[in-house]
């Protein structure tokens, strides 16, 4: 018999909340936004809210839920189910969310780091269906990852495992957003797109990418459009994000030797645009054996991969 | 009731061969010279004639041992029991060592590559003991790594995981023995530092370590005896080595988020004066939270691991 499950989304910017059912169906879902700016007790009101919402706009009751799944920015502590001051969570103190959504709902609730439940999410019902070592990265404004190993996913020592946007790539490259140099996110990411392709256009480039963006702060879909109507400039920088997606990708082969590695998030709708770049740098800089072991793929579950990875946690 | 199980620690030099009791005592050992250039048959029968050694040795039986563990130097597949053409063993193409060894001796037989047995004897019997994710970094004249992922040797797809010695570090570094560029190898191993010395006296640097080295080939114990002595040189090429020893020790903070990471090898042997350079480099090439979750420590079976970690496979 099918189980439901009510995954919670928890970002920044949005909340999306759903029931999802033991194979990974979407029942119903609703999506609010976060408000972060007004801190973590009117942030809370809204999660409980979208909770009701969503029971009331499925006909389900909470006797029909049989877990709470919360996917989170970290760091978090996801044994004790405490959220610990997100960078995009202000205000969030030690904030024992799990305790708070059990005392609400009467309902068991996990909470884990929101990259490693998007990979429980993948291998579970996507791309890493049917493997016992997958891992999976998601590119979008930053790079993040999570592990499976051995059937399980791994969280590591406090559920930071995986953090493969702060693994260093090239001591001597770009200054990354945490501080560091030389980041796999700084070059790899939307923003290290974005902001290579804004070093370019300061320089005085020959390139479409400023008029495309059009006095917005250009980001990595200017970059991505500039180089469909031929500019040579954008095409250069996204090979050069490929590149470093692959160092990223042999790295990963080498430290957890997967039999697949998933890519998701925003800059994986670019797939094919990245896909054979990316895999002659990963062949390049990783040791055969080990990449002869591993299929790298296209994440299959897309914008839902929060909400079902967040669910997938109650299962 | 203690149990004894008969670890094989298969090296490209030396073969040890011993009874360690369940609680990671050495009963008795014996150690013989590989002589690998005489092929694998010769090879395989030095294994089996050092089993029934260290039987009579110690006075011991094969009913009185519940099984053997066989550490080796990859590529194999640990699954399979298969060796298959390492570098350091020439001719041995798929060689089901496992089956052989079953077949001679009538008992329950693993076979792991050599850095993941060394984790795994350094997990239960050393440094790892009471942690639940470990992780173990040889730093010789190679570098490689074993994991522990929740309690339990994690060896990924075909037994490479953690093959740390050949992540990418800085992409416009020195050439790898592998034939990559800037693998942490190259910096931070005993050969790494051997070649920076070698470079530097070929091009005339005011050191030390030619007169130590005395016309041998310079190696990394002329670096550290240099040092001892005053010389600047290399004082300065142990500390890069340290430095980049931190960077890896920061990724796989980042990849692994393990609780404890141990060094052992050889050059841990010069603990001390690698440390605090070591863990300063970790300190900023890492994110704080995966840092501060972090201890890392020397490991604690010396020039054992082998062995004990061979016999802990068999546990």
């Amino acid at each position: 018999m099918e189980k439901y499950v009510l995954g919670i989304d928890l970002g920044g910017t949005k909340i999306s909340t759903g029931i999802v059912s033991s194979s990974g169906r979407i029942i119903e879902s609703v999506k609010v936004s976060t408000k972060a700016e007004e801190g973590s007790d009117a942030v809370i009101g809204r999660i409980k809210k979208s909770v009701y919402d969503v029971l009331e706009k499925s006909g389900m009751k909470m006797d029909d839920i049989s877990g709470i799944g919360i996917g989170s920015p970290g760091p978090l502590d996801s044994r004790k189910g405490i959220i610990d001051n997100p960078s995009n969570l202000p205000g969030w103190n030690k904030v024992p969310l799990v305790k708070i959504i059990e005392e609400e709902f009467n309902k068991h609730t996990v909470l884990e780091n929101d990259a490693n439940a998007a990979a429980l999410g993948e291998y579970i019902f996507g791309s890493g269906r049917g493997t016992d070592n997958f891992f999976y990265i998601t590119v979008s404004t930053g790079i993040g990852g999570g592990a499976v190993t051995e059937g399980k996913l791994y969280i590591g020592a406090n559920s930071n495992a995986a953090e493969i946007g702060h693994t260093v790539v090239d001591i001597n490259g770009p200054l990354c957003n945490c501080g560091k140099k030389g980041c796999l996110e700084a070059y790899a990411s939307g923003t290290g797109l974005a902001k290579a392709a804004q070093r370019e256009v300061e320089s005085g480039a020959d390139t479409l990418i400023k008029e495309i963006a059009a006095g917005e702060k250009i980001n990595a879909e200017h970059v991505f459009m500039a180089a469909e109507r031929g500019d040579k400039l954008a095409q250069k920088l996204i090979d050069t994000m490929a590149y470093y997606l692959g160092i990223g990708i042999a790295n990963t082969m080498m430290f957890y030797n997967p039999e697949k590695i998933a890519i998701g998030g925003g800059v994986s709708n670019q797939w094919d645009k990245l896909y054979d770049k990316m895999m002659a740098s990963a062949r390049e800089w990783s040791l055969k054996p080990l990449y002869d072991a591993c299929t790298v793929v296209r994440a299959e579950l897309g914008g839902n991969v929060g909400l079902v990875g967040a669910a997938a946690l109650a299962l």
